[in-house]
């Protein structure tokens, strides 16, 4: 082969022969594909030679009415000569035909848009010829009749369904039914009524000039990236910033051209499971789409090695250079043709979360990767989250199947399965006698709350990503669709229906908390199982990681449980969450209904026992560690019934009027609750439950003591606005302490601080730091008020907001960094600037959450606190901060 | 008199003869009293004189557990002697006895400390010698019985009754009914009776020695400045940082010696009207005690001038003098012995709000006080509200006679007088039939509007200064009573009780909205009369402040009054305001539960040529000055009823189920409205509903400027975090202004603006100003985000916390300078960094409290914009802050 002088491209690099222009580091300019064939080129590899148009020539084309760049003509050309030098063979040429196919690339793979021409470069002489150079018409035919349907499809816009028509009557006159029983004359019979069909349906003659067929297809596949499809995933998946696609043109090789051709797919180790050893199938006599049209049963990839130990020798090596080459999994397509080995395409292989983290650690080991690469590149949080939850084995069937009800948000991942209950009590019920069940309510009330225990999963048809429900089943790790509002439930019927299926109480049910998929009947679960790898990942990654990962537990169980995890401590223990159980309802309740002080005392003497047992609990599972044990928060009225039943049942159980209970729900409802009386305001203006909160406390921590544990409290008061609160609740925190503390000998070391969740605490934090030992930022509420944003009803406009792009992401999920990460910085400043040692962390739902663990990195927060579920997932995250922006950032 | 060397005293100051140390400047030190009685004999006048104990020696005593300074007993004797040597005689001495008053004298004058113990000195030796020295010896066993009743009452704590009981017994005995017919003997027997009352509630005797009697006196005086009544006085009235009371002790001049003598009570002018010219009592024969006593008829003060020409002329010389020396009207009390006369205290003069202005312009045009000093020390802002209401004459006589059925939040000032009613369609119906009515109501909400706007006051039981009952009345300068929680109201009932009084619909009710009482019965009203002199002083206040003042104005009604109390522009237009007339707010409820966008544009089309008729009345009103018309802010389901039959009525006017309206309320229905889907999220999600409101304005103001008016719209757009949902509504604006505009080929100059009233704008300021010509504050909504408190909610913990000093201040009275008052200079300093002509307001109800206009007028703002009838408070607010801060502040 000649070096031959070429004009220098603007449009068009080539890859493969002597000369390739590309290479895996522009996946911008030449899309992933267009890099990485390039890139297999460089390394030697036997890849047909080709040429990519480049993605600013798609972006010439979405800036100028989708023209194609001027020049472009000619570049086609070059490249096209380039294939023909390598390949011996000529485009449109009825002695030598080279055919080629033309393929879509972006920088990140993309449905929705035009994705393969095969076979271009045929006409009537190239078929003939094609048949005469290979001696094998029936091929011929076949290569032409393809070719046709699909440039008449993609490029020409004809309905596939055209095509299918012809094929079905030709079978139907011929009495075969497979095509595969279609002869060599038969095809060129279809071939010709599929030009008929193109005909018919464009008004035109299918094009015969290969290099008008080319330009078409480039054209098509220039446009297809603003396809309404296309644009949509680019908006779903937040793809910002790119240029448009690329266009990959390469020689054809034939994987159906002989006995000793075939085609297959494989990954260079198993995708599944993560163990090492090619994995794969591959199909003899056969192009790559029949692989995937799935007419014939494949062989798995170890029979090649029986039948052609030199080709599967070299696919051993191939798969190696390229895992070795981009430090990454790689799945492989490739096709032989006539014994020779080509590959058509390498990238990294999608894998499970178990995959994952196998071949992260085994790529450390094997010394392919460093730590930091394996954390950095190798795992998503999103693999983690998998790790953690049961699964549907298979997702497809159920969805071809239509037993989809309807989607919601997907609120709490992994997948339950169970009959529908429509009240907390029911849940309860069945649960006790054995039954799983899932939970079905419009929306979910702290008064649900064993209910939801009690359920295997729970769908709500209102309320978002942070609603009651969502935040209790992350918590604790149980699958949760939320916010569905394509089912209409009947509470009191106790049913729903999504229009055309109604489920009635006691049907099963599945529901998938990763999709936000509710599903008709029970579908297979897969449990999860952890491995060494797992645990090996997750100690690299607290070695690179500043940040600590505390949870978010209310009970010792989910102490326990959270520790098993990997938190390093309680960053919130939400007190309340301790007075749902029914006879410590009861103590509450009739707190609240007390007249006067002293009748408060007394029901608060009865709650400090239980509320010691639990705090004994939950310091025992974290002994060492500190248990950050957040005061009572939300309004009183949210522990009283607001059903006129259940009013009369707690009348009669406390032996007073109902009238007098309903007075005082009436009383105490409020317009707007999360602005309400809450928080430390409740603690000052009932400072006797702080200090039953805090004499429970440290009756439990000094009887640990004594026992010789070693209990760590932290004291943190809630709503904190002004420091003047603080300083008001601290004084009965260090005063009942103290009594606790001189009355039993012991010294406990304790420390009281606050949430900085109310933008004014933000504000004044250096005050507030005075009479602070710690910050925790409440990043749920700090988001409602700063945006002015309450979480239970945002449903009603920001999916719109999302969809406007008025908002980059739900300030829900990922912490806004421009709003409430200004009050957060701001806050660490003058926070330390008052006080060089206060600690600083976050307790939202945000510190599950990895960008916003990233974030928290950055502010140089000390620790996150997150569900017990997601402190995998934050550990990784830490580290990837930490790797990313340094250990100090 | 003899010039005498004392040494320096550390806790007294003498006043009086050739040795006054004090003087006007040194009311801390020397208390009001003490510091004007010193500053009055550095002018010359006859002052009894005397010696003031000094607030440090009070602070001594709080510190030390009550006892005396050191060295205090030596000084006192000093100061004892500084008198003996001015006045000739000597304290305790049976020859020329010596008596004096004692009294305390604050900084501040407080109720609840003790006031006077008067003819110190007394014992039986001195009333004998006084007898005989003035010949009479019935004033001398009264001066003797009067010193033993009141010391024993006020520093040994015997209770005055038994003192009473004593005279009474001793009345029937000598068989008289009036003290004055007791004679000499009678009164020398009284005394004996007291001294024995003494004695036995006691054990001890009455002290003789003059100094015992001084000492426990000044102990006394100290020991009450932290008598409970004194320490929640200072503690309501936020008084801090006072060290403590001072002593005044000063020669006893006698006012009923004989019948040259008399004591009286002047104004240096008429204290209700203003009017010049000396204003007073005067009671021949009598002590100052007897005049307010009332058992006799004082004579008006010009009757002195036919009895006493040469008196009368003295005292018009010395309150004029005292007027001109102190630059304000003067409260002077004085006595005459024996044709002598002495000035015993002078004090600026309490006044009405008519009589401040009268008098602060008049005090200019005499030259007395320059117009900075009129503004700054003659009138405030409470002065220029009592001139905008109707009051009640007189409120003692009803609280006397326990009419004060319950007492709430000063809500609103004024009063109003009406029959009770419990529902704003029995408002509505009353009032058309010509009765006058208090409307009543639990709290109120936008559906209440007519009936809120029919009645002359209203009465809440809940809800706090900002809640929709209190500002909605003080827009409309309409007195309110709120939270008032002493009364429980029974709305089906139509009934409302204290607990002992209950009121029925149609019982008479009177409301003092200036001092939050509701009171049975209708009481007599006194309309107020603005005068020139009001006119003046808010033209002088127009010319001296920086800060313009707009009013929140949302019909043209409100348009013209409040341009007739001087706005320069509306700074607020709620067009939501306009929607809650019966047939809009059909249309409106149409739009909400229309289907589709097509259904809502058919019943905002409706709407249109409504709004478009209020837009162009508002215009007109403001001819020539700007109108900031802010885009609909409430949630829709304000709109939709709550109460089930009045689903059911719409739904028969809309001729749709009543279901149908259920459900969509329930859809509709929020868990924190103020935090949900409403301000220009609802713009974003209906751009429909932007795009009617638009369009009506500018219809609006098109027609004005084709009839040669000069219509200055600006558009607000609400609730904006993020510059994308500004620059979202402002391509509306913009799109639909120009429209109407090329229709009519008519240009009307117009800018557009945004609220800042959520934390994430004032931080986003910079990028949000990118899009916006103005920033108009909106501080009630910054101030419940920035807190986290809801107005409606906040009466659960804000007043206790304003009782622990948590807080300072009501913050949504005074606008928080610390938090909210941050986020404002912050988005100010972004947003001008951003743009630098961009225009700065507030119209938050902040905008009408003096203080928070200080605060405005410091941060930068260009303007305010309140309640109608706040303007003149806010012209004044403006002018003492641009006076006291400078205009550039």
């Amino acid at each position: 082969m000649m070096e031959r002088a070429r004009p220098a491209s603007r449009w068009v690099r080539t890859f493969g022969g002597k000369d390739t222009q590309g290479g895996a580091g522009e996946s911008r300019l030449l899309g992933g594909k267009g890099a990485n064939l390039a890139e297999m080129c460089r390394l030697g590899l036997s890849v047909p030679p080709g040429f990519t148009v480049t993605t600013e020539a798609c972006g010439y084309g979405v800036e100028h009415g989708g023209a194609l760049p001027p020049g472009l003509s000619g570049e086609l050309r070059a490249g096209v000569e380039h294939i023909e030098c390598v390949m011996a063979a000529k485009l449109g040429d009825a002695i030598r035909p080279l055919l080629v196919s033309v393929r879509s690339g972006a920088a990140v793979s993309m449905p929705g848009m035009m994705d393969t021409v095969l076979d271009l470069g045929m006409g009537e002489e190239v078929a003939l010829g094609l048949a005469r150079a290979t001696g094998q018409p029936r091929f011929a035919w076949d290569c032409f009749r393809r070719f046709v349907d699909m440039f008449g499809e993609v490029v020409a816009g004809v309905p596939h369904e055209r095509f299918e028509e012809a094929l079905l009557a030709l079978k139907q006159q011929r009495g075969v039914r497979s095509d595969l029983e279609l002869d060599a004359d038969a095809l060129e019979e279809l071939t010709n009524r599929y030009l008929a069909v193109y005909r018919r349906e464009t008004g035109h003659m299918l094009p015969t000039d290969p290099y008008e067929q080319l330009e078409r297809a480039a054209r098509a596949v220039f446009a297809s990236w603003n396809s309404a499809r296309a644009v949509k995933y680019r908006e779903i998946r937040g793809i910002k910033g790119l240029l448009g696609t690329a266009v990959n043109v390469q020689a054809m090789v034939f994987g159906n051209l002989d006995g000793a051709s075939g085609s297959g797919v494989c990954f260079s180790r198993n995708p599944s499971t993560g163990e090492p050893g090619l994995y794969g199938e591959y199909l003899p006599c056969a192009q790559g789409e029949d692989v995937v049209a799935g007419l014939r049963t494949p062989l798995p990839i170890a029979a090649l090695g029986e039948r052609a130990p030199e080709l599967h020798a070299e696919l051993v090596r191939t798969a190696g250079c390229l895992e070795a080459h981009f430090s990454d999994m790689q799945d492989i397509e490739f096709t032989v043709q006539s014994g020779k080995l080509w590959i058509l395409q390498t990238r990294s292989g999608k894998r499970t979360g178990a995959a994952a983290v196998a071949v992260a650690v085994d790529l450390v080991r094997e010394g392919r990767v460093s730590r930091a690469q394996a954390m950095q590149q190798l795992v998503e949080p999103g693999h983690v989250e998998q790790l953690l939850h049961p699964r549907f084995g298979d997702e497809e069937p159920y969805r071809r199947a239509g037993r989809v009800l309807g989607k919601g948000l997907p609120a709490s991942p992994g997948a339950a399965v169970g009959r529908a209950v429509f009240s907390a009590e029911e849940a309860e019920r069945r649960a006790a006698a054995g039954e799983a069940v899932v939970l079905v309510r419009v929306e979910t009330s702290p008064e649900d709350v064993a209910g939801l225990h009690a359920a295997r999963g729970v769908v709500t048809s209102r309320g978002g990503m942070t609603s009651h429900a969502a935040v209790v089943a992350r918590g604790w790790g149980k699958p949760c669709v939320a916010g569905c509002a394509d089912i209409v439930i009947d509470t009191r019927a106790r049913r729903f229906s999504n229009g055309r299926v109604s489920v009635s109480e006691g049907d099963w049910i599945s529901v998938n908390g990763t999709t936000g998929e509710v599903i008709a009947g029970a579908e297979p679960l897969v449990e999860a199982v952890i491995g060494g790898a797992f645990q090996t990942l997750l100690e690299w990654a607290d070695e690179s990681a500043r940040l600590v990962v505390r949870a978010n537990a209310d009970t010792p169980e989910d102490a326990e449980v959270a520790r098993r995890l990997g938190a390093r401590g309680i960053g919130l223990c939400r007190t309340e969450h301790m007075f749902f159980q029914p006879e410590r309802l009861l103590a509450v309740r009739e707190m609240i209904l007390a007249d006067d002080e002293a009748g408060r005392r007394r029901a608060l003497e009865r709650l400090l026992p239980m509320q010691r047992g639990d705090f004994r609990g939950i310091l025992l599972a974290m002994d060492g560690l500190p248990v950050t044990v957040r005061l009572l928060d939300p309004p009183l009225h949210e522990f009283l019934p607001h059903e006129a039943a259940q009013r009369e049942e707690l009348a009669r159980d406390l032996g007073v009027p109902a009238e007098r209970i309903g007075a005082r729900v009436r009383a105490l409802s409020e317009q707007n609750p999360m602005l309400g009386h809450r928080g430390c305001r409740l603690g000052i203006t009932h400072p006797e439950i702080t200090e039953m909160q805090v004499a429970a406390l440290f009756d439990a921590a000094v009887g640990l003591r004594q026992e010789g544990r070693d209990p760590r409290p932290e004291i943190m008061v809630p709503l904190v606005g002004t420091p003047a609160e603080l300083a008001h609740q601290r004084a009965i925190i260090d005063r009942i302490a103290r009594l606790v503390m001189d009355r039993a000998g012991v010294e406990i070391p304790f420390v009281v601080g606050t949430m900085i969740e109310v933008p004014r605490a933000a504000l004044q934090a250096g005050a507030i730091a005075a009479h602070a030992a710690f910050f925790s930022f409440g990043t749920n509420d700090l988001t409602q008020l700063t945006f002015g944003y309450s979480r239970d009803d945002v449903a009603s406009f920001l999916p719109r907001y999302l969809e406007l792009g008025v908002l980059a992401d739900d300030p829900f999920q990922t912490l806004d960094e421009a709003g409430v990460g200004e009050l957060v910085a701001l806050a660490c400043a003058r926070g330390r600037a008052a006080r060089a040692d206060l600690h600083l962390g976050l307790c939202g739902e945000h510190g599950g959450d990895p960008r916003s663990v990233a974030l928290c990195h950055r502010l140089g927060l000390d620790y996150v606190s997150c569900s017990p579920y997601r402190v995998p997932v934050a550990r990784l995250a830490a580290a990837q901060a930490a790797l990313s922006h340094g250990k100090d950032a």
